[in-house]
């Protein structure tokens, strides 16, 4: 298991999550670009959105879900957030394991980068 | 019915659909922020993503799926594309019927806004 990613999700890091769940964790930033920056990933290894297949369905649901649970707890939701994903080179995705960025706590330009 | 995304999925509009399914369709940003940004949305009004419930969890899903259904087809997947969802008045949710961004064919930059 080479994946930071899969590492962090399985507690081998002792990574604080903000949240977990038996499909998903999540976590801080480590380079967080507002006050409140969160990363949302499944726990199962999934590289990129351009990889997800039907099968994918429940999983890809629960990211969203856990969004907004996260955004409840961290008293987000009603100043509002942003939510993220990247997906390959043009987009700049660093880790390939499907991550989903929510960023709160400031005013958020356009556009999204 | 006021919402314009609603009507627009009930194709009153006639907008030209990139992408539609039972419960989801795609069209064109009217103000594109990169060579490729494309809307993608529930036919259900739901109006933020911190409005969602556990009986969401399969729309919610399969705004993922329909967001690599349209990459591929859109041939996005291999260079790369951007996903961004906005709740809320600091990421500058302008439309109350939740949308997915899909922003391709340029390098996008960091942070996301």
């Amino acid at each position: 298991m080479s994946c930071i990613f899969c590492k962090i999700a399985a507690g081998e890091l002792g990574t604080k999550f903000i949240y977990e769940s038996d499909d998903i964790v999540a976590f801080r930033d480590l380079n967080p670009q507002a006050p409140q920056h969160i990363l949302i990933i499944p726990r199962e290894h999934i590289e990129k959105v351009s990889d997800l297949q039907e099968k994918h369905l429940n999983i890809a649901g629960k990211l969203l879900l856990a969004a907004q649970k996260i955004a409840q707890k961290e008293n987000l939701a009603e100043d509002g957030f942003r939510l993220v994903i990247n997906n390959g080179k043009n987009a700049g995705q660093e880790v390939m394991h499907i991550h989903m960025h929510l960023l709160g706590g400031r005013k958020m330009n356009w556009p999204p980068g």
